[in-house]
This record gives C-alpha cells, sequence and structure tokens, in this order.
C-alpha cells in the first residue's frame, strides 16, 4: 500500500513537448466507484492490476500489483467498463520534480494533462511556464470518469 | 488466467463433518458488477485479489493473485463494500474430488454451501449423500450477493 499525493494541471501550449521518454498506455476499469476504483493498464510490455480508494484533498490509498501482460490485455478485452482509455504518456523533467503529461486518444483526443507525485501536500512546486489551471480536485479529470464522460462530448 | 468450472451446492444434515481440514475465510468485494466481480479475501495469513467475469452455465473466467495480507486487510478494512462475507471453508474428499465446504457467519449465519471444480461441465460427479439442491445458476447463492442480500435476510 502506498499514500499517492498528486497534482494536476491543465496543459497549455507545445512548449513541453521534447525528445524525452514517451510510453503508450492503454487502461480500463473494473469499478468506477470512486470509493474503490479497480483499474487495469497495460503500459509497453507490462501489466498492472492497481486498486485506489477515495481521494481526500491530493492524497489517495493506493495498491498496485503488476500481473501478467496477458492477464491485463484479457481483462482489457473481455471484461473492461468501456471504452477503454488510450494515452501517451510523456516524462518531463523540470526542476526538481518529474512531471508525466498525458495526451488522451480516442474519445479523450484533445486532452492534455500534466501530473506530479509529491512527498507531501504542502510541498512547494516550481510550476513550468507550460502549466495551466490545476484540476486536482475537479472529478471531471478523474480518469475512471472519462469512460462515462469523455472530453469530446463535454 | 483460469476457467473456473464450478457446481454448487445446498449442504443436508451434519453428515459431512470430520475432523478434516477447515480454513477462516475473510473476503469483500471492490466490484460486486455482475460482469466484473473484484474479490479481496485473507484465508490464513495468505491474502489474494481475485477478478472474475460473468458465469456461463458452471464456467467462469477467474484470475487470481497473491498479495501481501498486510494490503488484503486494509483493503478489506477500509476500502470494501460492506458487510463483509465470514466463513469457514471445510475440505471434504468424497471419491476423486474435493469438496469445498463453505460455513457462513455474521449476517449470512445458518448457510452451508457444498462447491466442487470440475474438468469441463459435462464430468460426472458421485453426489455424498450429505448434497441436497443444486444452487449453480441461482444468483442469490453469489458470495457477491451475500453482501446486498445476506441470508438472515431472506
Amino acid at each position: 500500500m502506498s499514500r499517492e499525493i498528486e497534482r494536476k494541471y491543465l496543459v497549455v501550449g507545445e512548449a513541453w513537448r521534447s525528445p524525452g521518454t514517451a510510453i503508450r498506455l492503454r487502461q480500463g476499469y473494473l469499478s468506477t466507484v470512486k470509493e474503490r476504483t479497480v483499474r487495469v493498464r497495460v503500459a509497453g510490455d507490462a501489466g498492472y492490476l492497481t486498486v485506489k480508494g477515495i481521494t481526500r484533498g491530493a492524497t489517495r490509498t493506493e495498491f498496485e500489483y503488476e500481473i501478467p501482460v496477458a492477464d491485463a490485455d484479457l481483462m482489457l478485452d473481455e471484461l473492461c467498463e468501456r471504452p477503454l482509455i488510450e494515452k501517451t504518456r510523456h516524462l518531463v523533467v523540470h526542476g526538481d520534480l518529474t512531471w508525466e503529461i498525458d495526451e488522451f486518444g480516442g474519445v479523450n483526443t484533445g486532452l492534455v494533462i500534466a501530473e506530479v507525485e509529491l512527498e507531501d501536500e504542502a510541498q512547494p512546486i516550481d510550476l513550468p511556464a507550460w502549466v495551466g489551471e490545476e484540476v486536482t480536485a475537479d472529478p471531471r479529470y478523474f480518469n475512471a470518469n472519462l469512460i462515462a464522460h469523455p472530453y469530446s462530448r463535454w
């Protein structure tokens, strides 16, 4: 178990783009109930099953287990809620922090979100210039909610 | 991933009781949606996270992962739907098959169910005398349904 402390922002412009690391993520949900979400993810050739509790402030209980990628693919193809979430994750280092910038595809195309993991909620953040509005607490941006209410239909 | 083929029966009388193996199970659900149930179980000092698909006939897709028992306990205590399921599982060998007899506790006290895992759905079964009505297809007896509709309230 870990406590995930994370802030989330909209991304402005294209200045964040660099030849850095990018990985394709395909993920779906076995539960989108906010008190107990269960996510299946394929990241490259690795599979993960992740259980998260409710978000309080910027903090959330998280349990993540690596599972065979064949299992994850089967769960995504046969069991998870529709539609699946597809996104490309870019890792961008700025100062002491590594930002994860998610460029969504499929029914969420056009949405670009930057996330940063923190040690504690009060930690000061040196915000890059391409960071826009903070949306940490806005449930529309929870990945579990981008299934029933995808960005293309906002 | 495995295919679970299982038949389930009510248990009649007490003749099945023997000094055989018994284990206490405590389990709860992160999803009770029948297309994608997600179960957390503590069995003795082992923890498990189990994903199951919908039951077709006596067959169900199942993915089970062992997880740290401390994680399972935390998920049961903090995340799972209420109430939890508590039962004692007795293993009883009869002929070539090992039966799992679940004696439920808590809000399901009084319910005793025998389950047997099969190689294929057509496999003939030598039914012990203490086996009563088959309830394989009766959704009331799905463990995930014994939460919202416990046996004590039938």
